[in-house]
């Protein structure tokens, strides 16, 4: 049998991006998700069995697709070096490994649950926020790194300085960064600090310091994200239009250096006629 | 009787954006909400009379001028097919209905209550922010979809591995999902996680990665409503003037091109005229 | 005796700008709050005595200052017309009324705090942050009218549904808008939650819709001040500068202009030679 | 012995840009960070003494590298007119110090923690940060000062009216003034309301009008530091680059002038050779 798998692979794309069909998967799936999480509230049998089977086929149609996206890209490496089309494969897989209802085995019931993740692979929407969200990655580091600094040494000093006075919250750095933690998050951080202003009067330095920092790193961080996410944004309209104002200002460039040679030559020819 | 109704309705809109009558109609609406709300309080009678008085000729003149637009309108297909227009007809006929002063049925009090969203339909500036809020509510949905998931698969998780320490906070999805919209506004976070890391002592991770994603989604929320209200901003400026320097530069780019098909005949001319 | 006011006027502005005289102004009055606000501490009497009578001779300063600018402003109406003049003129009348330092008068106290206001007079980028916050106040203005209207509608209504279930936090409106306005600030939002559930287990969704809609309607605030503060930032520059981009962009567009109009005669008279 | 500074200078940098070598610092600064953070727990004393000594090998490096870089400048006042020359020389210097690992000193153990700072020295983009961080710090200081009057102004009030209330949290203006902080943390603000309200029913205004001026400083803070750091990006790109667009527009603004005074005298010999 011959599959003609870049026409089949046509025919799904133009499936999924229909309109009603997107809605109706959206729908079973997140009505799924409810079910699986109403578990504890009673729901018609009849109903809950409409929805396992609505998800098992929507199962089955991922995974009649993606079996001939792979076909379609012919090797395995290069379905596999996408990124996306990796996570599709898993969302699958994992869909598709049987568990007992009435088991309460912690791994198939973990499984359950990540199936919601499908309207991520359906939803192109999702897919752009969620592309943006692995782009920042990296940026988000290197704030994170400065952030761990900052946190390591304070969490240092308090541990020094304060772990006498209330050893639950200032025991080790480890402890302390997550108490330091809940003061960045405001969450009652004056409990705390009143603890230790009534040994050291002066720790409120301490408090409000790093109460400053972090939301001045926070608040670079905010700007450095921004302004970066605006300028790949300009560069990649530049590049890829090619057709904007840059362009044509680019063009318009290019144009007047020709026509002042042009007219440097008509120039020196009205000249030599005016001699003659 | 011929009513001449765009007439009729010019002479509304004058009268509405008079600055007079918008701030009188709005010191009405405004106290009359007052009155509403100090129930409770001792008021002179006859301040409360005279306000309900004026409200009632504001409603009365409501009434009057969304009759002499849809007059004006002609058909009503096309006077409902505005967003606007249905906002305002529905508005001025709950301010209609009569309810009696001591009675204290919920449906009449509640309509009292919706009667100051008059003041969106008198103040221009405020249905400029009510369109913004109603053009921004389908970005929001992706974005709030996303939050759905991480909210969905967290609630999910932590209804598994902590329903049985406080089934009050974690006894199904949908209680875990708000426990942990409580968590997401750092509300006592910490009783909740000092709780859990008494049997998990990982279960700071479960909390801390959780923030991060939420804080992380909310920020390219609003990284990417900012980025697409200026483009659209920007779009919508230079369709509207035509005028601005974008629309110079293509002006000056077409121009620059025929100046250089004119030099370049003129030239041609010259030299025929020097081979002479 | 004839003042050459102009001139003095000049000289007290250079005495202003210079730096020295500038920062040993702020620490002046700087200290001085420190001494007022430091009334419980023991404080050596001549350090005291000796920050009273600098801080006299920088009002002094000032009130010397300000009438030579009233003179060289020649009409008090014109000088009265800007709003600086006014608020220098307040801060210095207020600064002069005399009280005993033994005496506990609130009138005196409350003046002596706000001659901390100086600092705004004496430092110019101070005086760009306070003008920035007064052109700011209209357009804030619409927006808290629309966040009084949702505060308005959820505390309307929660007075009548939650009235009775907790009178001290919902017993007329006025209270209403006051602990929806801690639930904005997330402060125990959660305890008031709770305590309404008991009754109604579904009002989680009228504290939940009330948290988005307030932070939705803050987030367009926000967006919207930033694109009218950067709109009026560039049109500033733009209007002051002339020589910008746009500039040179609009000049080149009237002189391409011209320069068809000069070929295009030109071009006719080559033909016109061309043909005899 | 003559030492080639500037050639091992390059081969030092060259070495610290290897990605390996960067990532394997990396590591060992952090785990070193780890093993002095986790005292408390029972940690093999073996895999302890490698990371020491692995420590003491880098900042060796650090040490050496320091050392050619001085050499390389050939004057210590041009070395450390550098900041970032000074905070390396105090990190390496500070790692040098001796300590024995029983002593609980508290000078040792503050150093220990101090060293993580040089993670700050070996990674480029921390670098980065942290210039953006200080380059910030003036524009921070006059928003900070404007935020002291705000504190300042409120704090004196709250401590003359509600230092009888509750002297613990208003008792003089620097108590007041960390319980304002408090407010504007939003942290059980409520409780210091309810508080002052039993006394004075109308202080609410005190909180409300403190809570919106302080968030709207601190708005405008972020937008001023928004405009600030685009307006210099862009400044620095134009200075840098010179071939951006408006680089261009500017080359056709001359060209243009020049081609116009070309055409006028081309346009006058056409005439007068028209005359002939």
């Amino acid at each position: 049998m011959i599959i003609n798998a870049p026409a089949l692979q046509q025919r799904f794309i133009r499936l999924r991006e229909n309109k009603f069909f997107e809605t109706f998967v959206i729908l079973v799936i997140v009505i799924s998700a409810m079910v699986i999480g109403a578990k504890t509230y009673v729901i018609p049998a009849t109903t809950q069995r409409v929805f396992e089977v609505l998800d098992l086929a929507i199962t089955l149609f991922f995974l009649a697709e993606i079996i001939i996206r792979m076909i379609a890209d012919r090797s395995l490496k290069r379905f596999f070096s996408q990124g996306w089309n990796v996570f599709d494969f898993i969302i699958v897989v994992a869909s598709l490994i049987p568990f007992e209802d009435s088991e309460t085995a912690l791994l198939g019931r973990l499984l359950r649950i990540f199936r919601v993740l499908r309207l991520v692979s359906i939803i192109p929407e999702l897919r752009v926020l969620m592309n943006a969200f692995v782009t920042a990655i990296p940026r988000m580091g290197y704030v994170s790194l400065l952030m761990f600094i900052i946190f390591y040494i304070y969490a240092a000093m308090g541990s020094i300085f304060f772990s006498q006075i209330n050893p639950e919250l200032w025991n080790n750095i480890t402890i302390s960064m997550l108490t330091l933690f809940r003061v960045a998050t405001f969450e009652d951080w004056t409990d705390v600090m009143y603890e230790t202003m009534a040994v050291y009067p002066l720790s409120w330095a301490f408090y409000l310091s790093f109460i400053f920092i972090v939301a001045f790193v926070f608040l670079n961080m905010m700007i450095g994200i921004v302004l970066e996410t605006l300028q790949k944004e300009h560069e990649q309209f530049s590049r890829d239009s090619g057709e904007g104002e840059a362009g044509e200002v680019h063009r318009i460039e290019q144009r007047t250096r020709e026509m002042e040679q042009r007219l440097i030559r008509m120039e020196r020819m009205l000249e030599q006629m005016n001699k003659k």
